[in-house]
């Protein structure tokens, strides 16, 4: 029984140590994302484009961290969602960063083999799980309303109608799938009212005819592509 | 001892067959919403016409799903509310999409009756439960407000009016309900909110006198009553 | 609107009145069972014959509150099971306190069948449901360690045995159901745990060599068949 | 993005199918529990032989559904800790008869090792995770004072020592392990209370100096490995 047991204690220490490392290594996920986060917060006030670049100037310690990640991984194969619970979370928070800093970039939705290419995913070892991603674009579409609203606060008028297609596009998307009533079903939900909230803005702008007075304004806040482009 | 815990045994595997065939018809249902409601999306865009027709196609699905309910409960007489949180929730989603599509064709309420014989739910098994109906009226109720905010936003000023009318019409006619303090009652209280939201954007509208600016773009989206009838 | 909400309104209040007729009869079910379980006390101390005599003089109040309970139900029928919620729990406190008589007079189990006879519901308005049924039981065995502990305390020292043969009986009973995780299922857990406590006493009577100097003290106590039959 | 979801939307019905076709083969693993557990509950009262050899015989039909649920991971190879909670605590279920059954039989731990080999488990896409296995064993251990305070109100009064050195010696053996506050850890903490109560029976016994008067009940009850032999 003692040898037995011996042999136990090392497979059941060999996980601690996984589990340490994978902790560790969460915990410097954890301050990039804040990092990231805190970059794009003027956003919300001035000068997108410096918000934006700033905030992909973290991007590379995402890939850093999602290497060691796998070569975590790569030492106990076929146990990925063994571990999973252990950076579930972060991933759906660096889901929500690269697809809100891609969306305000490009316009469109990052797809989820772009998000495993920015995050340097190739290898078998680790991936980003399909439902995690789902709802790290929960949580995009969940920070847009606020966004909408600050857009239009700052005289961007032209902000709510392509944020409001943006979102009606994504909840048509989300309704393809067939969810059932599980966490990704209620998280769906809420696409819903973020974009009855976007679509009131969006009233409220076109009521009072504000919407053909900003073309000019918007367009020396929201970055063109051009200038975006050299950022990258 | 045995012999009686084995007819029991008999009688629970009987309820569990039948809660086994009402989940998998009411997972079919739950699809079958789902794309009615997606069916109803481009509403909130353009084209209503087109959404209606598009929506009301699936109404014969419902027929087909609630013709299974009610053959399954043919073999349970008697056990309607025995198993009626299975299909609750959808019947009431069901409520709100027929008499939403209903609104929108012929701008009054769908009756309990009409109800029953657009699911062709003739038969003694089946019936929509009066709760039930009640509070699919309500879901339809908590959908004005945003329908109304899109209209206006694509120019169609005089649809706040309407709304308003038939929202009040609606909140008079709860009010004869004796309602105690229920899940029906809180719901019913919804409708309020509702009216006083439509109420402001009517006030909206007419504060800036587009009231009578409108009628020519509205005829070009809000199908008119000869169009509808030909989708028939 | 108005004509068809009148009738809503009628159809409502006729279930408020149902609902006002069973909770007042619920009510009056209530005390007949606080009055039935007071009667039973005295069995933890002395007289169990006494105690069981009185008990049984409530059934008929049961009888004529189930009897009064039908008679609602004949006015709506098939809708037993929208107003269970009403005497579900009044209903499985009643087969607790009947099938426990049953067990103190004649050691068995009281089945379903007899239960709707000595409630006098032959009437198709109103039965006793399988699962109440199986509940009512469970709180039956919930209540015997109680009673076996009192019971050796008072010197009848061959009570354990008995209760541990009977409830293993019930348990191996329970176990040819095929319970899924519910509520039922929980309860039935909870036998397992009624017969380990009874099997503890008896293990305490037996290492002390107590059991066979109980027998003349214990034929005392527990009323024989004859005094028993007496008192129907 | 319509085609990104539709494609996402096959990916996630695939995983529902999976968890289908998992739960229909772990609904059949809670039957066969269940049986071999009822099988194994004439041991509290006699008959351990027949007893040991009608539980036995429901193991192959545990090696007919773990060998499907290796059929079903097949398919999504990897995936093992993905869907680990759909037979997780069955798992632990069948360790717990498995290994009470080999105690019965001869009075030693079933390996980790025996416990695959005996659930037919050599192939890579299945296996029985190591805190399965030791959780098995401590619902073992909460089993085994039970067994001891039947054994002896039975007569068999060596019991009480054989469990006694058994379960010091797990308790000893789960001592080796380097166990954090977690789940295990408390059911670890159960198995000194196990011993605590196996202990105390055992004084019992000794106290009454009923330990050597027992030798020729026992060999009557409990089997003699012989006759063990003979039922494999």
């Amino acid at each position: 029984m003692e040898q037995q047991f011996e042999s136990f204690r090392q497979q059941l220490d060999e996980s601690v140590v996984v589990r340490e490392q994978l902790r560790s290594i969460v915990s410097d996920l954890d301050s990039a994302i804040r990092l990231m986060h805190a970059a794009l917060l003027p956003l919300y006030h001035h000068s997108s484009i410096e918000a934006i670049h700033k905030a992909k100037g973290h991007i590379s310690e995402f890939q850093r961290l999602y290497t060691k990640l796998g070569e975590v991984l790569k030492s106990c194969p076929g146990e990925y969602y063994r571990y999973h619970d252990h950076w579930r979370n972060q991933t759906q928070q660096v889901i929500f960063l690269l697809s809100f800093v891609n969306w305000l970039e490009f316009g469109n939705l990052l797809s989820h083999g772009e998000v495993e290419s920015l995050l340097d995913l190739q290898q078998k070892e680790f991936f980003v799980d399909l439902e995690d991603y789902l709802i790290g674009l929960c949580n995009m579409s969940n920070e847009l309303p606020r966004y909408v609203v600050n857009q239009v606060t700052a005289g961007i008028y032209d902000c709510p109608k392509r944020v409001s297609l943006f979102l009606s596009d994504l909840y048509a998307a989300f309704r393809i799938l067939n969810l059932r009533n599980d966490f990704l079903r209620k998280r769906f939900d809420g696409i819903k009212y973020d974009l009855k909230k976007v679509e009131e803005v969006l009233y409220d702008v076109q009521i009072r005819g504000l919407l053909n007075t900003s073309s000019q304004l918007a367009s020396t806040v929201q970055p063109s592509t051009d200038e975006l482009m050299q950022l990258q």
